[in-house]
């Protein structure tokens, strides 16, 4: 032995301070105990990693809609005449989600939470807003990642990911959308309506008669629908030949902006649930620092930190900027949305609306 | 030796075909020849992975200006009144990029391309819009990116990533731009002029009066900043303080919609050079749709396609949507950009500039 | 109504081919029918993205099983007198996982694997072995990915993501390990017994006794452990010990080659399900090239192609290589396995167990 | 002017206090003072991002080499009878690669920071072994990542990211390669020598006699290369083969192990320059916990932590493993290495080598 060792073991045996009491061991399933879903995801907020992010993501929307539930101060009224954003609860839920949730199969999963209005606020792309309308006109189908652009381009076929969307599908959108466009101009020249995105977003849903679709049941459970960019899509496109043929039709993002942010500003509560990045996510946060912080946080998607993106940002970001309240618990899930958002759905709205179902 | 190793001896010793000829070597720069970084950018082209993307992206940039430079054909006669989607030369290059560009040192290489007029059309984001011009109020400074959030909005000190820029840069902005709000909604009672994002952009860049600022010499040169969601951040806080005292203002997106597709349409080429992902991809790409693709394209982003956002599909998702020529050669680097951008900058757009300027 | 409108209409609303007969309808799960999660994992399939390759993946792995499950051909007679690479069945399944697997709660699910003896081979790194084993000396803790390093160090706790090992627990595994260094040391010289990792690994297995531990129930069930880079963590630590007061141990690789080899060469079909990157990930396929390629094959884990790491590779990277048969249908997930495997096994492996149990 | 809006306007405008004196401002390279790139990367340390994270390992590599360049203390001898681990100068550097970075035109600056000795211990992988010597024998050629794979399977042709490989490089590599292990065997026979993977390295570097290779330049320069799981890959396929034509050949990874561990801990200080993540990452760290932690490091990878892996973990996480220095300033650079790397290592170790040259 010599005695140069005792460098290394001294490096390699360092003791331990006793970690603190109550300090949660690492633990998974065991299948030994057959396949239930439910405890396998309960004990994910012990199995480390993303499993403990979902497990805490789970405890904060749990707490979002605990805070929702809560009564409203006897003394408080609602002083909104705009019914999109009257304060009927005492926390406001914002759900933002990019294009990609509503043509892939977690549009089914948004559509539960308007329909049931077990969230308030929504945040979303020009292709959030256009493939939920689209999808009640002609269905997306499943592809591959590798089909070769070029290929199919020549036979109309546009590929988001793994999914394929028929060229024809924006046809019948066009013919759809339209005379809806005519109709808005004419209501902005006759009545000197400003239209905005969401309310644009409310006119469609309430003209899409489509208990499928998401715009559907916001319009009809009077849940807004933001999306300031709203001509960023194929519902610009045809804004912009409707703008040739029949031009005048005024998008204000302005007045929308103050709706959201008056939202924002009157909620007794809020929560965010973000799912993906880009302007959704900036969108709901900034609105959030109307009101000094949103009280619950939940972010979902696949980008990180590193290339100083807003999309990256983790939520002890926002915290900096007042965007989140400086003593809440918010949480970030890396994920993948098609799998995650779902089974995230499961453990919290979905769950408590069933047992609320299940008392009644 | 037993006969079964046939198996395992034929699986891993197969014959090659011979590679095309012409294939090119993988081969590194040596540096046994010196510091030499404009040779070592040139052997990347032949050194594999994101090194030979770089490498194509440069050749593909290189492809535009050249096109740029070409001659209008004779008979060519632009036919716009508006100056700033006047075609003026023979490829209309738009350049995209997201804030966090602005608000690291990647704002002066931009600056440097619209000071010289190198690209003909920006694309941001509010956020890329607001920073520049807040840049010109107050310094963003480096921080890194694991100070604690709650200690920062203690202090007023909002973090980007691994930049700090303090909460006072928002309260001057608010100052100057407040003033300049009033005027056009003043503008807008008096003259009947629409407000869109990019004409509120022109008249910041105008009103700035600092040639460290991209939106000061976009306003100079008549290079259109289209931003559709301009809300979406200070600058809405400040339209949003704004409409509570003054309210009335109205910010258009359709007719700045117009604006970018006639721009694309009426373009002889055009090539595309997006910086990041979200929104500024989609909205550059969805304008060249109306031309049936981009004749030349670059992409560079750390986002990856598994996730079906926009952000992460690669050029060749694009060529299925028409957005890019079927027989043109996009590339997409898989990079972060305050480190790349600059360098592909240098290797093309400057490289340029810079002989010409000798030339002359 | 301009003319020059042609070009961009004709661009947006191309005519589309039909899609080809039985293209599957992209449909999420519907809530309204409750919450049933293996309902919603079956609808995974035709949900897009990754929770598509999550339902790709399941087919692949029951094909795996249901190929396992095949009777061995009638004139098969197994050859090998090492029991651990003997061919017990129709298909070799080889799991590859790493270290960060055992540390977080994936340990259960792989347990459970290796106990029901529902896979026949695995391949680790050394921190895949020896955090099993420590695992039964002490536990890991949950902690928290943004602990400060200086802070964990002076307390003796060992951060992995947002888990803590105390280090006191490498101190146990010292006490318990160096013991069996010495008699694998006396063996080696008395019986002239040359260890390689394989072996060592089904030692520690064999004298653990602990049937929460992965390498108890491998060694029970003679189901192999490779880890050819076994010095490569706290295992290595203690073999340096150990040689400097008890020096001569040798970890022989070369022979674990072959055995790995023959094993996958001598497979009547095989199937690979490697959870992370790395050595792991490589190793699998480098032994599935003795067989010119896998027949069925499973990657999971974050890792992107752009590096050209082979972590990141896509399957059809290894189809070029003879790794995995030219026809054959691998499936990649891009997620992260605390969250993604355990449901992946629960939908495979340990539905097909219970099922034969109930059946029993 | 409602009164509510306090809330908002307090929330948005909340005063900063000032930053530290000397903190930097964030500001970009100005092309407008000519392509001057030495320029450029220097102020990337201000530019921020992983333009900053590059500027930050630009400063900590220049450590490294001031504290490698300092004298050796006066009364230090080195003891060592292993010329490969002899301490030679006053600070150990460590450089680890993946095998892609071998497969691209990064091995060209690799082999030039071995050539000319100014790096002092390499870690990689099998693959990073191999390709290094098959590049002497046939060349790597260019690809496209979308090649599909069964038809280069059919071709023999093996893709890497977008690089091509042709099988018959392999079958070169066999024929070159079988005769020196019949000759390792037969020394190990006759003479008693127990190979290990780094003296297997030295062995091959010595044979291949040809100066692109950066083991032919390790074995000249004493420089020891380690590589602890050397069977992974094509020379494991060879020694398969071998050993089964002609059995027995040991591969000790044990005394590797103590090798290395000796190197780091007799080192009187050591830095860290790690290319990739997986065991080459782990090795060079585990290595340095025997000297309790590095005194320089930079890791340079593009995986993220939230996996839980050690490739993507932070320094600070090995900060609390004692495998850095508690109050050390190791850097990571998020990018893509066949980037960034050559870059990284213009502006240190060759502008060190060609400065002291040019002084001489």
């Amino acid at each position: 032995m010599e005695p140069q060792n005792d460098i290394a073991r001294d490096a390699v045996l360092v003791q331990s301070e006793a970690v603190p009491e109550g300090t949660p061991v690492v633990q998974g399933y065991d299948y030994n105990n057959g396949i239930d879903y439910q405890k396998l995801l309960e004990t994910y907020r012990y199995s480390g990693f993303q499993a403990t992010s979902f497990g805490c993501a789970v405890e904060e929307i749990r707490k979002m809609i605990e805070s929702r539930e809560s009564p409203l101060p006897e003394e408080f009224t609602p002083d909104s005449e705009d019914e999109f954003i009257k304060i009927r609860n005492n926390c406001t839920i914002f759900l933002g989600y990019t294009s990609n949730m509503v043509s892939c199969g977690v549009r089914e999963t948004i559509r539960f939470l308007v329909e049931h209005h077990l969230v308030d606020c929504l945040v979303t792309t020009a292709g959030g807003v256009e493939e939920d309308l689209i999808k009640c006109l002609a269905p997306t189908y499943l592809g591959d990642w590798y089909l070769k652009g070029k290929e199919l381009r020549m036979k109309g076929l546009n590929r988001i990911g793994n999914l394929i969307v028929p060229n024809d599908n924006y046809c019948k959108f066009e013919d759809w959308v339209t005379p809806l466009l005519d109709k808005m101009l004419e209501e902005q020249q006759s009545k000197g309506i400003v239209w905005s995105p969401s309310k644009i977003i409310a006119r469609l849903g309430e003209e899409i008669g489509d208990p499928s679709c998401i715009a559907y049941w916001a319009a009809k459970n009077k849940i807004p629908i933001f999306s300031p960019a709203l001509t960023d899509g194929s519902l610009g496109d045809m804004m912009y030949f409707h703008s040739i043929k029949n031009p005048g039709l005024i998008v204000d993002i302005n007045s929308d902006l103050r709706r959201l942010n008056q939202f924002a500003k009157k909620s007794l509560n809020t929560g965010m649930v973000i799912v993906g990045g880009g302007i959704i996510k900036h969108h709901i946060c900034n609105a959030n620092l109307m009101r000094n912080g949103a009280n619950f946080s939940v972010f979902l998607n696949t980008a990180s930190e590193w290339d100083g993106s807003d999309s990256g940002a983790r939520p002890d970001e926002a915290v900096s900027w007042g965007k989140i309240k400086m003593d809440s618990t918010p949480v970030k899930i890396y994920g993948e949305a098609s799998f995650v958002f779902p089974l995230l759905v499961g453990e919290t709205f979905a769950k408590h609306y069933h047992r609320k179902k299940t008392a009644q």
